[in-house]
């Protein structure tokens, strides 16, 4: 007989639920990512609560939300791209703006959850493997929680990269070996020492991503729009914004999810190659080359999640070229003020890449998640070039008079 | 007779009104920057309007918003500093962090009022003399808002801020002389060519910055509180904050003003030696040398009216080393989860400081305003340390085992 307070994971492939094993969420026979299984139930949202994660708790695997582990995250700007849409003939883009976050990426939405999670399970020590967005994320929540934090990155991440984790004094170390092994071992390790790794695809990680979704579901008035654009690394940003519009779906809310549109970036995109090969797994590809690191995962654990369920709704997988990435950038800032990492920009690249092939009807509403801030790319941007003038003083105005 | 529609700027030195004129906002007689004058007049929130400039439109100098030239600023987070506060013997603290803004810093809510009063007075040229927050900011707006930004820099300028305000392709150009002249020779060449430099102590900058203080006014359930504590630099952040609580008691909306500490850096803090010394005018000083670049002005235009209110209203100015800094700096990340520049971290400085010379009631409550991330100052970063380990794969288990 089920306990009441009883937590289930459970295996899309399998079709199987697993009691919630917080230190090994994979499945035991297929070894497939889990995800977190709720009850069927009438869910509401409470629009009168301040705090996105209060007002969707009965979507959420918590009880309460513990105000003192939030560094309010989430509402996120929500910007029309006027001027983009300007010169295209595509119907109304939005932006979502994950970079007004905590620590300035989308990762923040599922961290604040898991260290939720955590802390009401009684759990003192959390982890993470990354190097970038979600190290960051993960020791500042942990700062936050006074959890000891154990963050694992490539021997070789550069300084800028450790500095923005290392600010708020993790357990930061250096592992010598296969980053995508390490991402497995992490868990092994974890068991053993009482660690929770809120690894990439974390079914409690994936639960906080849904609050994105919520968003958007709320700022249409309460409908979905027709197409939701992510970068696709990992897979469970995308899992997690498609596991929203799926709960409202199954909560009367909306008739009918968006199309999701995932996308890679060429030089390493092992999803986006399966989907176009047919493939129902993804293959491990060799250490990808791309200027977006952030989607630059050869062995992405959600992949295969990803496959199912975009084909499952309809979705699209495409990639795109570094060139098309820096300049689908260069837009966004420059047009819209908006300032992205490449990996984010991805998204907008895809959605040119794909305007030809899909037919959009006029009143369509298409949502790009910006994923991270520019600001945490600096060392890749170094290539980026803008117009740069000089002068002096005293020749200021004639330079004015000549120039502007 | 004054026409309805007339505007006026204000000396509150020599006691006098002007009509606005956007590209010369100094006093003719003193010199002294001028503020936007409001005609008297019972002024409201509307608390059901989305966006803060919309909800205060009654308490800023416009007629109505343009949400197009919007990157969704302000409303931004809230944080009690619970871990900070467990370590000391001081009333609650908590931190307004201005750096979750469109461009990770409180400039955005001076320019996106500047801009929208640019754009409805038909201006087609913007601009601004900056080398950090500011460039970026009004780069950002410019861009969003389609309008030609002129943005003069230093000649020394790091590749990575010139970057930080180039990815959005503004007019950006090097200026070879005395930073300081630069200042006020922005304006004569605005005005022969009609572009509004909207520099750091402009009129409607300074009111875009009262939306913080509206904000934090809603936050303590329509109250005030005892003590908000600011970085302080050209003054024009804490002319704005003052400004906005000078607001809301003129509305008979709060009894008392809070006690505004302004806090520079030791390494150049004219404005605090002047306070410090009594006197009434604050002495241009050589170029000053501090970790705190961005409150490193040692000319400040709005050093003078910044003294006159600090003293009017019983306010407070200290300095602090840079020793204090990085260690408040490092504070606010290891045990509260917030990365901010050392600007920023400044206020808790100023804060310790202080704390053994301010009688606090328990009861008091302190609000830091955090002005812009630590992402932005990774250069000047360098030499924080911070533990960082290594390991091997094969060995990972043992060493988690002996060190965690």
């Amino acid at each position: 007989m089920e306990r009441a307070n009883m937590e289930y994971l459970e295996c899309l492939f399998c079709q199987k639920k697993f009691p919630l094993n917080i230190f090994d969420p994979f499945c035991p026979e297929c070894h497939s990512p889990l995800l977190y299984s709720y009850p069927p139930q009438k869910r509401e949202f409470h629009l009168d609560k301040d705090h996105p994660l209060e007002c969707a708790l009965e979507f959420l695997p918590l009880e309460k939300m513990d105000l003192n582990l939030s560094l309010s995250e989430g509402n996120t700007p929500f910007i029309k791209l006027s001027r983009i849409m300007d010169q295209s003939n595509l119907p109304p883009i939005y932006a979502k703006n994950e970079t007004i976050n905590p620590t300035y990426s989308f990762k923040d939405r599922g961290t604040a959850l898991a260290v939720q999670k955590a802390v009401s399970l009684g759990i003192k020590k959390i982890g993470t493997v990354s190097t970038g967005n979600m190290a960051a994320s993960t020791s500042a929540y942990g700062a936050k929680a006074g959890l000891k934090t154990i963050i694992l990155v490539k021997e070789d991440t550069s300084k800028e990269k450790l500095l923005a984790s290392g600010i708020y004094e993790p357990f930061l170390t250096k592992v010598q070996g296969d980053y995508g092994e390490l991402f497995y071992k992490s868990f092994s390790v974890g068991k053993i020492h009482n660690i929770y790794f809120m690894n990439s695809v974390d079914p409690f990680r994936i639960e906080g991503y849904k609050l994105t979704g919520f968003e958007i579901f709320f700022l249409f008035n309460h409908k979905a729009p027709e197409y939701i654009v992510v970068p696709l690394s990992s897979g469970g940003h995308l899992i997690g914004l498609m596991k929203a519009f799926l709960d409202l779906k199954k909560q009367g809310l909306i008739q009918k999810i968006p199309i999701f549109v995932g996308v890679q970036a060429e030089g390493c995109s092992p999803i986006a190659q399966a989907y176009s090969s047919g493939l129902s797994r993804v293959k491990r590809i060799p250490k990808g080359s791309t200027i977006a690191h952030g989607i630059s995962n050869p062995d992405p654990p959600g992949g295969n999640l990803v496959l199912q369920m975009i084909r499952k709704y309809h979705g699209l997988i495409t990639a795109v070229t570094d060139q098309q990435i820096l300049s689908a950038q260069k837009s966004l800032a420059e047009r819209e003020g908006l300032f992205c990492q490449p990996s984010s920009a991805a998204a907008l690249a895809g959605l040119y890449k794909l305007s030809s092939k899909i037919q959009f009807h006029p009143e369509d509403r298409i949502v790009l998640i910006l994923t991270g801030s520019g600001l945490k790319a600096m060392g890749e941007l170094a290539r980026i070039t803008f117009p740069l003038h000089n002068t002096s003083l005293p020749q200021l105005e004639g330079f004015i008079e000549e120039n502007v």
